[in-house]
């Protein structure tokens, strides 16, 4: 065999393999319904050259939440976990942690005490914990924990519980020329150190809440320097602030489910053009859990309203996904 | 002839074409030198799979300075040209500028006097002119002014004062799996508004300075509103920060010019691996202009130091580069 020739025959596999995946059915794990046929309507009506509603791929960017849109939060968000974790490893050196609120009743495991603060408990924890050390060190305590900790009621790893539907979403978006960015709450340190293996999604496409940092130089070599103050929550009227000030363009497509999305998902359907909103709707109490209106994590009252009167897509967890979480790999 | 056949046709066309891009000599403007020599060798190095330098293209992150960098800066940076046009442009809503400094200086004519108070003056006249509007407006604005103004020097389009050799090198890191990134003092939404289409870097790849904004509903529409208060600066230290927060990892290869981006190149070349930081010099008082340790703009004294001791490479435009800006296209 030639040289010619072998090239050839490689380029036929490939090019094989290349029209397997584009007529490979998309979206397997999602059941045919009125999401998934949205979905699809809408990806193939923007990325047809001869729409009217072409959209060049440099401009098709689809935006998603994490907590609740991408893996699950109920009944507390995952980097809840982590922190207390953090708040058990470093109580040897703070002694006066075993009397302090919030932090006495995490060590005392009264987690429900801990929390009663609100938000606000849960910003000093995440201060006293997340800063006071570099970038890199506290990227690799993420690491670390994200690959051995355990979510107390199933007994999985987190990061088996993400949503394989929208796994699938993620990899039918990019096959389509989209770039897909996280837009959430969370800290971006905190998603950034995992995200990539477990979504496909780089650094540079995660946006969320942030502490400050400043630059350095520590024994003589440069670094970044986490400090315990917040510095921008990425969340409610901030979602839109975080995409403008880190994508610098509209969204064509925004996923999310709960009221903290909504200025998210209002700021995308505004723009011209053909655009897309979604809310992932907890239905399903047996798979995973169900929740909207009254919910203490999550809360999906408004948008849920506005959903409705803007034709905004909800997805029926229970009715519209066959599988919630990976099955066993 | 058969479909099968007339596709393997051109297969063999585009395979034509792939090859002769990847073998037609990089960076033809750059004399062949040190810096060419240089930034060729690290690449090939960190692109090559057999190399011990290797890197995977999710991490070959590459930022670029813009003023004084990717296009000329002297003897004031474009921007502040910006700012004049505006504040003539607004002045019949403002009579009190007609006695109010910098205002009055600038209306009069008298640049020197308007900038006597130095980055303070420059950062009120850019608060006054650039907020109060949403980020639709002065996205507007800009490209108006951008594709319409003239340099009162060389009488070209601003962005006919790009340098030719740094596209080039745009190009030729793009091309070998590069991410390429603008870490730039301008504001954030003035370079946005064409970077795209003069750089091929897009919006969600452009780091800068940048004012408050807020999140509001403006006749039932959602709108992000500029106000007069800076918030971000993108500069010195502020350099490694505005990456970690956009970018989340450390780059690769960093580019600047001046003392402004010196903790850019240190933070960048602090890394593991290896590590590419340059220097553009201003050496060329014929073709464009010489400045640096003792230059008001784009100053380069300390940077110019370290970068003796830290082998960082430095650009001599008048000795490397055969062009500086494109020739009439």
């Amino acid at each position: 065999m030639t040289q010619a020739t072998s090239l050839m025959r490689s380029l036929v596999v490939l090019l094989a393999l290349v029209a397997f995946n584009s007529y490979a059915a998309p979206l397997p794990s999602w059941q045919e319904g009125s999401s998934k046929s949205a979905i699809i309507k809408f990806v193939s009506n923007v990325t047809d050259p001869h729409s009217k509603s072409y959209v060049a791929p440099a401009q098709r960017i689809a935006v998603f939440d994490n907590d609740g849109t991408l893996w699950s939060e109920y009944p507390l968000y995952f980097q809840a976990f982590f922190i207390f974790d953090r708040i058990k490893a470093l109580a040897p050196q703070h002694p006066e942690w075993n009397t302090e609120e919030p932090f006495a009743s995490v060590l005392k495991g009264d987690l429900k005490t801990a929390l009663a603060g609100g938000e606000e408990a849960l910003l000093e924890m995440m201060a006293a914990t997340h800063a006071g050390m570099s970038d890199t060190e506290f990227t690799a305590l993420v690491k670390q924990w994200i690959t051995t900790a355990r979510h107390p009621k199933t007994g999985k790893l987190y990061t088996d519980m993400v949503y394989q539907p929208m796994l699938e979403l993620l990899n039918y978006l990019r096959a389509q020329g989209f770039k897909t960015f996280i837009v959430s709450g969370g800290g971006i340190e905190f998603m950034r150190a995992w995200a990539e293996s477990v979504y496909g999604i780089p650094p540079e496409q995660i946006i969320g809440s942030r502490i400050k940092t400043k630059f350095e130089m520590k024994q003589g070599k440069p670094a970044i320097v986490r400090l315990p103050e917040l510095e921008f929550l990425n969340d409610k009227a901030g979602k839109p602030i975080g995409i403008h000030q880190a994508i610098g363009q509209r969204p064509l497509m925004a996923f999310g489910n709960s009221d903290g999305d909504m200025q998210m998902l209002q700021w995308t359907t505004a723009g011209e053009g053909a655009r897309f909103a979604a809310l992932v709707h907890h239905t399903d109490a047996k798979r995973e859990a169900a929740y909207d209106r009254d919910s203490h994590i999550g809360k999906l009252d408004k948008a849920l309203d506005i959903a409705k009167t803007q034709g905004w897509t909800v997805i029926d967890m229970q009715q519209e996904w066959k599988i919630i979480h990976p099955e066993k790999r």
